[in-house]
This record gives C-alpha cells, sequence and structure tokens, in this order.
C-alpha cells in the first residue's frame, strides 16, 4: 500500500513551524508496512489544496492529510474536501456530544462556530476528538482511503494512535511483503573509512538496504529489508548486523536511536560506577548531557567548568609550571585535570576535557578545534588529542561526543587509540 | 519569485529524520520575499527524484534541493541531476582542494570517494563547501534557478546564509511589496498575561498581523506587515514594535532570533563584568549555554556543578545545618551556593541554581518542578523560588532560561519579583 502525506499551512512553509506531523505519521505508517512514497505541504489556498489532492489521490493508495481543520476563518481544509468529494456537510450528533462535553468539562462557554465543528462531509467517516474540538474524517472511494486530521501535533498524534492506525491494520492483514529497519550508530569513524572497512556492500547486503547517515555525533548505519514474513525480515536484518559489527563493532554504540550519554548512564547505574567530570573547553555540555538522564546522581556526582587558569589551579589542583611549560590546551593539562577532579570528588572515574571551540583562539601549532580528553580510574590515567572543525557550536558537541565515547570504550575495554 | 523545497531521504519519509531543513530553507526565502509555494520529500529513488525535478522546474522559478550528495552508495542525487541536465561530471580543482584542505585539518587519510567529490556536474556553478566535503550547485536555464545542497544540516545552513541567500537577493532587486516579519521574544510572562496586557489587539496592529508562539523558552510575538516599499514596511514594523515595547517592553530580551544567552554575554562583555555559575539541577546546562559564544572567558571565569551534597560543602562552602535544616533544594542553599562560587572565584557576580527536574524526586511539599535561582554581586545576594512543569529536559531549559534572565533583569535594573 502506498500513501502520500499531506501537510497544509502556511506556518510550515515559511519554516516558523518545523513539521513533526510528517515524521510522525511516516514513522507510524511505515511500523505497519505502508510505504510511504512522498510527503508535501501546501500553503493555506484552496485552489493549490485541490490540486493537491487530485494528484495525491490519482497516484496512491492513501492520502492523510493534517491541518486546516480548525474553527476559525483560515481552516479551509473542511471547505476544500466538500468541493472534492462534491458533497456537502451535515451535522454529526455524535460529534456535536463530543465538542458540548468538551467544553463542559472545562467550564467555558460553548459559541456558535465551535458548535459548527459537528458540521461533517455527508460520507466521511467521523473519527472522533477527545482531546480538541475538530473531528477527523476518513473517506473510502474506489479502493482509495482518504484521511484528514487536525493539525495540533497531540490531537493528530491520538487519533493515528487510537484510531487510524488500527484500521488501516485491519485493511493490510493479509500482505505478502514485511519491511524492516535497524539502525546502528557509529562514532569516531568518519563516513568514508566506515563504507571503506564495510567491505563489499553488495556482498554484505544481499539484496538489504544501507544507508549512511552522517551527523556531528556519528554516523548512522540504516540497514532496511523487505521480505516475505517477519520471522524471515528478522534474521535477514540480524545476519547482516553480525557481518556489519563483525567489520565495524567497536564503533557502534547503539541499535536504534538511543543517545550515547544514555548508553553510558546505564552501563554505569549497572556497574555502580560514578563519575565526575571537569570540563575546560565544552564549558559543561558534557555534564549537561550525563544529567540528561533520570536518576544521574546514582553515577554524576560532581563537575568544574575550570574555564579560567586560575580555576584549574585551584580547585583542580593543576601544576602552574605544566600549565606554563605545555599550555593549558594540552595532553599533560587534561591528564592532571582528570586526576584532580577524580580525587576531589572520590569517584570511580575522572573524565576532563580541555581544547580550543573556535572561532577565535587559535594558532599554527594549536589550531582551532584541538582538544585533549583525559580519563582516569584508581590505576590508570589517559589522554587523547582530538582535531575537530571551525565550527564552535558544533566543536563543542563532537568534543563532548568523543569524551563520553572514551568513557564507553574504558568501560567496553576497547583500546582508545582507533 | 515562487519557490519549491524538495527535500531528498527515505528517513524523513518514514519519520527517522524530522525535515528541519525544509523550515530552514523556507524561513530563509520568506525573509527575503521569496514565496515558498510548496514544499515535498521524495524518496532515494532515481525515478522519482526525477519526476520531481520535472514537475517543480515546470511550475517554480526557484527549486532548492537538500539530500544524497554524499560519498556513498546511497547517494544518488548528483547522478539524478547529470540525468535531467543530460550533462556530465567534471573535475573542479577548487573543490578537490577544500576537499584535501577538509581532511589535511583532521590530519584524516583522504579516499579515493572523498576525492571524487570534485566531480560536479558541468554546467553548474559550484557553492563551496568550507564545513564539509560535498560541495553545492547553482543551475540557471531558461530564467529558471536550480539548486542542490548536502543534506547534513549545518552544511546545508552555512551555504544558505554564506553564499545562496546573497545571490538571491541580487536577483530579485526590485519588487512591488514588501512582506516584513519581526520577532519579539519574551520570557516570564505567560502567553495569556501577555495577551491581556496588549489590550485591543486590532488598535495595536491596524491592519498588521501578530501570532504567539509559545516555547519552553519564553513567548515569541511575530509581527508581519506587508506595505509597498521596504520603507513604509519597516516605518509601519517600528511603530507596532514601540507600541508592543510600551505594554511589555520589560518582558522582551530580543528582537528577531537571538537567544537570551548572547543578550547577556553582550551586556557583561560591554561592561566588563564577570561572572561564575554554580549548578545543581540544570548539570552544566547554563553555564554550556554562556560559553557557546566566542570569547566567553571574558566573562565566564568558572563554573561549579555541585550535584553531591558533598560538592556543595566542599567546594562551595554551603553550610550543612543550612542542608539539613532546609534541604539542599532551598531558597537559602542556592543563595549560599551563589555566595560561595562567588567568592572562590572573585568574580563579579556568583550565580546558582538548585532544584528537583524530575520525573522523580519530588514529594509534597517539595514537587518535581521546583528551583531555585540565586544571584549575588559584591552587596547584595537575591534569591527567587520558580514552579516548573514534570518534564525533565524541559524544566532544564526552562530553568535555565529564568537564571539568565535573572542576570538580565539585575543588569537593566529590573525587579525580580515580577
Amino acid at each position: 500500500m502506498n500513501a502520500h502525506i499531506i501537510t497544509i499551512g502556511d506556518e510550515i512553509l515559511i519554516g516558523q513551524t518545523i513539521n513533526t506531523n510528517a515524521a510522525f505519521i511516516g514513522e507510524k505508517l511505515s511500523g505497519i508496512q505502508i510505504n510511504v512514497r512522498k510527503t508535501s505541504t501546501v500553503p493555506d489556498d484552496e485552489e493549490e489544496i485541490l490540486r493537491e489532492f487530485k494528484t495525491c489521490l490519482n497516484e496512491n493508495d492513501l492520502v492523510i492529510v493534517t491541518g486546516g481543520l480548525g474553527p476559525t476563518h483560515d481552516d479551509i481544509t473542511r471547505t476544500c474536501i466538500v468541493k472534492f468529494f462534491h458533497t456537502e456537510l451535515v451535522r454529526n450528533d455524535e460529534v456535536l456530544d463530543d465538542v458540548r462535553n468538551f467544553f463542559n468539562k472545562r467550564a467555558r462557554k460553548i459559541t456558535k462556530i465551535n458548535e459548527d465543528q459537528a458540521l461533517v462531509p455527508k460520507e466521511a467517516n467521523v473519527i472522533r476528538n477527545k482531546i480538541g474540538t475538530a473531528p477527523g474524517v476518513w473517506i473510502e472511494k474506489e479502493d482509495k482511503i482518504f484521511i484528514v486530521m487536525p493539525g495540533v501535533p497531540f490531537e493528530m498524534q491520538a487519533m493515528m494512535n487510537n484510531s487510524i492506525i488500527p484500521k488501516l491494520q485491519e485493511k493490510i492483514k493479509n500482505k505478502d511483503f514485511f519491511v524492516k529497519r535497524s539502525n546502528l550508530l557509529t562514532t569516531g569513524i568518519p563516513e568514508s573509512t566506515l563504507f571503506e572497512r564495510l567491505g563489499n556492500i553488495d556482498e554484505l547486503l544481499n539484496g538489504a538496504k544501507l544507508a549512511f547517515l552522517p551527523s556531528q555525533f556519528g554516523v548512522k548505519l540504516r540497514v532496511t529489508v523487505n521480505e516475505k514474513s517477519e520471522e524471515l525480515a528478522n534474521n535477514k536484518i540480524s545476519e547482516i548486523e553480525q557481518k556489519i559489527r563483525g567489520k565495524v563493532g567497536r564503533f557502534i554504540y547503539s541499535k536504534q536511536d538511543e543517545p550515547l550519554e544514555n548508553v553510558i548512564a546505564r552501563m554505569l547505574l549497572e556497574r555502580g560506577i560514578t563519575i565526575a567530570v571537569a570540563e575546560s573547553c565544552t564549558g559543561g555540555l558534557i555534564s549537561n548531557l550525563l544529567t540528561n538522564i533520570s536518576g544521574s546522581s546514582k553515577y554524576y556526582e560532581r563537575g568544574v567548568i575550570s574555564y579560567s587558569n586560575a580555576s584549574k589551579v585551584e580547585i583542580l589542583k593543576v601544576s602552574e609550571d605544566t600549565i606554563s611549560q605545555n599550555g593549558a590546551v594540552s595532553l599533560e593539562v587534561a591528564r592532571q585535570m582528570a586526576e584532580g577532579i577524580k580525587s576531589i570528588s572520590g569517584t570511580d572515574l575522572g573524565l576532563a576535557i580541555t581544547g580550543i571551540m573556535g572561532p577565535t583562539g587559535g594558532s599554527s601549532e594549536k589550531p582551532v578545534g584541538l582538544a585533549y580528553v583525559g580519563l582516569c580510574d584508581d590505576k590508570v590515567c589517559t589522554a587523547k588529542k582530538f582535531q575537530f572543525g571551525d565550527d564552535r557550536s558544533l566543536n563543542k558537541q563532537r568534543a563532548a561526543q568523543a569524551a563520553l565515547e572514551m568513557i564507553r570504550r574504558y568501560l567496553l575495554g576497547i583500546p582508545l587509540d582507533e
């Protein structure tokens, strides 16, 4: 079954609203093996909307529309449905009850334009809206399904989860193929190197699809298989995953889309390991990530953002001589910062980072993007050099990701120098 | 000038990636009076891509495409361009230099597939990529403009800001109407209160449009005017702005979309004021924001993330009795943390925050979302209580924004208790 998602609204076209509805609907449809062939966004303009309805319904089995069902003057989608299907609006008593209940519950006075929300296209099946006032619309014509929902994300999401997805699953019960996807998140290895290490892609995939999706956090590998049954799909996916892990396994930090900090948090909690962090160039970003997880106080003890040299010396006991000899951005200072934060905190691990995030402050021997990460446990202190780019905020994110990856590799006993 | 934005990628269709590129491009184009008529997302499929190129170029003056320009096998956009324009790929030496510099800078080994990124469609003007390896493409044919950029957001954004928007502005100089938008960012005041204080909206706007856009950072007021000339538009906008500022000026921290931390950074730099930060519940987020600005070491001296009580006592000299009597989340502890961080840092200001970000850890008298912010200068220490919601990451962002707003009001002499 092929689907097209239409989102309606000027605010999306001019970028004032990011189109999360299309993403949500696309994910839900893919989840039940419906192929989303295309999505589009059109303005609050009758002509454009009618034109899009026509094209999309011609080319697809399923068209899902969101937006423009509200009670105010700029909501024209319902009018477009009436014109497109050459039908009329009729009062629906179920919906009228829903709307009245909605207002009673909130002790708000109901107005005419609110009650008019109970007017729905004649041959539509109504999708009731328990958390808003605009009902959804489900129309079937010549083996095609046409669905319209309000644009308010949580109202649309409730309709998708409670009504539309279950109904669609009924429709597509006996299907002869099964699509399954798996994401492998890698970091610390460039896209091109990853590509080389995977060797002969066709051999690796034998029919499956593999996408490389790079970002400042690393490269995401998305494997997609299309098989006759769920079992075959699962087998094929895990077979390919095995092969990929065999070649680049140590760079893979999570499956699906779990961020690196969550992966580390879980490992630290499971093993009862505590950590303290000393940051210079990342300015608190690493600690912020490590404390985004509820219960982080069980593994995160404290952090110091030793931005000034004075703070490195006073709080972390970094030697002034080391700073004057090697500079504040150096392997030795990173190591001493890690030792310092660990010893004042009494934690199992001490992590530290010092660097130059730019855009200013670089020099020929210490360019913008240079960073050193130090990691100490009770026995060893290691430190590693990194070179990132010119963009300050990207550098901060890359540096934080690299520092977190040092922790992951330490916890898994993977060599740091790879 | 009518524009269509095409984003290419299965990951967008299946909802694994939210389409922020279309929003970014749409906002930039609207900003220079280009009308974004429609946007669409198509799969990594040659046939679909070529079909979309054809339709969109027929119906619009400008087509902007992102995605599928990377070095790996699943990046087919460049091939599609070659087929669509019946052209060929030629090596571009500028791009080759850029790619080589990119790898040298990062001390990474360059591979054949990286060098092949220097192969560009024959009649294309190249848009150079300083922060990635895939160049952008600008093709003009029969009064139409066709632009292709990589899908990696920060690479695309740099190209838009540095090359494409300036070039497009050149093209569309003389036009007979002018749309201008202005964003006034407020914080510390609820949407409904803001609405009430603005009074009679129609009188205020006299024909212009006003949108209320709430988020965890506050409420953005977007004013839109449509006038015959840029001068008229500017006058109308500033007239309305004056009226709004007259009513709710103290809550407005910036125009356009400058984040609060940048506003504060500028004020601190201008006045040569230094600050140190002690964070508990925000876990480094405030310091991270204050150090996102280049040159932040001029005003930001150090930070302490005193997550454990021990760290509050040992580093910040908070009294153990105060903690045991009032609890770590209390007005008094916030005040002592602020005093402590200021005195050990020798800065002009000390900022501190302690709270419960949830979802767990709340109690009847100290519910999730409770936070106290302390701010000290040489003379006075003030502290303020805040109550946020249930969502941990939203709470961290709201708490950080509230703490930054305390600094802004202090620097401007605006009463904190409003």
